[in-house]
């Protein structure tokens, strides 16, 4: 029996969970948020209730200390001191190259955190603030660190590389990182299981589809292609972000009189389902516009399912063939409406859905491909707190 | 019987082709290069043997003037006088969204040509200069404009349209165009005649590989998605070009001091292969390189391959499987050891290629896959200028 707390700091927010391992038993789960700023916002969870409160927090450290009274004292205390923690699991962005799977926090660690400043400008700076802000209040405690990028670091350079001078890699490591690499590791090992197939085995295409969405190409139980890249603007078709498109499109809008600073956050904040449906980044509320007549929310989610589609088709010829099909985060797990649009016409790979099995709403993981199909198809929840939770459970009980 | 003339007029050289047609018989073909300055390079090949010399040629006027003389006069004449001409096709390299077909050229359609002298600067004021000069000479035939963007026209939203803000497209008609369609179009034909398929009813892949690099999904016959995009630069790797990278590179870059225009050349003329391997954008000598150990050499190739591939995986996804995958252009004809590293390990998908086949040398139509591939795969030569004779002759006798 182990107590894991799991952390992800962000610029401005941390959100915690408290963990019984190994049987992943949610203790308390909470957020605060708009730290720095004039009044924070408190949220905490947990089976003697929940609280919300607003109050203002400085900096991540004021932060800390108010989880650690929150989870300690009064009514709603979950533990009685902290040293009953076991372990602190932080979800950290980019670890560059150097990181190819989750690891102990130790000054070389935080060292590679911040060597990674420059690629990962609004994520590692506030996550090596929540990692060094922890150290201070569970000092006696292994600190892991399970990162984004670590998953994709099995791509070989031929995956990896990009097609620009050589130079711009060895200068400033151009290439290809991906992310969400804890979610499509989880998922992957997941499916394994449902499947019945060793990871070491298994032939998979995970797909992650949230805020931001990816998809990652598994072999061998190992992360061989993955739609983002050296930030995650790249791939498939995001809630504001645009995925792929013709980068020489940036030079003819510069030379248009765009400033480059300026088109950077249109393509990241302003487009994708947002940008060509001209209404909203939400799916449910793109569906429902769609489905009243609005020719662009249903564009939208028509580009979507078609970019996703070419994904797919691409990581089958990767792979070729596979065993399985994950759809996960938010969208893969709730627009069944779009999993249809995905899978529709596309038999010939061996590839159906079931459309009935498809439609039904649950929170469980489920396969929804008609029992014809070549290819299983599934939907697994991905739950990347209990994941880190996982990687910091394995590390704690099997070493690094 | 029909004599066409075929021009291709970039911006500093004519390239031209008479044929006797409907057999497309070449009765001369030739190359003006160096067009304005000092000393211009003149070359002529027909039955009647081989010209090549040196002289200054002020313009395209100039250079059209000296055609007639070649074709008409001394030894080498072909024709009496230009009256025996009956029809002049133009390559245009785009037509936008008004033209999906090859047309006569009126005042309408030279607006049009002037149109999009924003969207393919390089070439769309050159093409229109070759045009009128054209027309200077040959008064009394119909001059056809064959456009590299009309054979795509055929895409839909869905495939055309990027998840930048929709405004970019009412604004700036910013959308997928894609290149290439002349010799997409030309082969696909020949492929549906070799496969004894409808084009009506053909579904196949065409990858030109030449210079330039593109891929197109033909479905009944008709381009449903393609790899350029706004620009050439879209989609494989090329000689020089970079093909689909992050879009997010270029901010990350500039943001380091890098100028947008620096990086536009950059990507355009210093990447692809050439960046890759850092030696060389010629596939034979890249090809000679990697077998001697060169391995940024090697792994040029293997990218371009692999990219390439996946292209296939998602084309095939896109037309739910296909009849036969088409390889044509300079690369696609002659580069055996790439279609092979492309055809490998896509046995999953259907496609097993024949080695001993795919390796015999030829300029003939051929099928290179094993007996028992689902899809066929063929090489076919492209000929551009056959393409664009066959063209104008179709609007010669058919009309428009």
């Amino acid at each position: 029996m182990m107590k894991i707390l799991v952390l992800n700091s962000g610029s401005s927010s941390i959100k915690y969970k408290l963990f019984e391992m190994p049987e992943c038993a949610s203790l308390a789960a909470g957020i605060i948020q708009r730290i720095g700023e004039e009044s924070s916002i408190i949220k905490q969870e947990s089976a003697n209730g929940e609280v919300k409160f607003e109050q203002p927090i400085k900096n991540h450290e004021e932060g800390l200390e108010l989880i650690q009274s929150l989870l300690t004292q009064n009514d709603h205390a979950i533990i009685q001191t902290l040293d009953e923690i076991d372990a602190c699991g932080h979800r950290i962005v980019h670890g560059g190259e150097s990181i190819s799977g989750s690891v102990l926090i130790d000054d070389q660690v935080e060292t590679i955190i911040e060597e990674y400043f420059d690629l990962a400008p609004l994520h590692n700076p506030p996550n090596l603030i929540g990692v060094r802000a922890a150290k201070k209040f569970l000092t006696n405690v292994p600190h892991i660190a399970c990162f984004d990028t670590a998953f994709h670091q099995t791509l070989t350079p031929i995956a990896y590389m990009y097609a620009l001078p050589y130079e711009f890699y060895q200068k400033f490591k151009i290439r290809k990182y991906g992310f969400h690499g804890t979610s499509h590791l989880y998922v992957a090992r997941r499916a394994a299981k449902l499947l019945n197939i060793p990871m070491e085995q298994v032939k998979l295409i995970t797909c992650h589809l949230g805020n931001g969405c990816s998809i990652t190409a598994v072999e061998h139980g190992k992360s061989v292609d993955t739609s983002m890249g050296l930030t995650p603007l790249e791939g498939l078709i995001m809630g504001t972000r645009t995925g792929d498109f013709d980068p020489a499109i940036v030079f003819h809008l510069i030379r248009k009189g765009y400033r480059a600073e300026e088109l950077d956050v249109i393509a990241n904040k302003r487009s994708g389902l947002l940008g060509i449906s001209g209404i909203s980044n939400d799916v449910r509320d793109l569906v429902n516009k769609a489905e009243t007549g609005h020719e662009r929310a249903r564009l939208a989610l028509e580009m979507f399912c078609y970019r996703l589609k070419k994904y797919i088709g691409s990581y089958l010829a990767v792979l070729n063939g596979c065993d399985g099909i994950v759809f996960t985060g938010g969208i893969g797990e709730n627009a069944s409406i779009l999993r249809e649009w995905t899978i529709a016409n596309i038999s010939a790979l061996g590839i159906t859905l079931d459309h009935q099995k498809n439609d039904e709403a649950g929170s469980n993981e489920r396969f929804i491909n008609s029992p014809d199909s070549k290819i299983k198809i599934m939907v697994i929840p991905t739950n990347e707190e209990i994941a880190i939770a996982l990687e910091t459970y394995d590390i704690m009980t099997k070493g690094n």
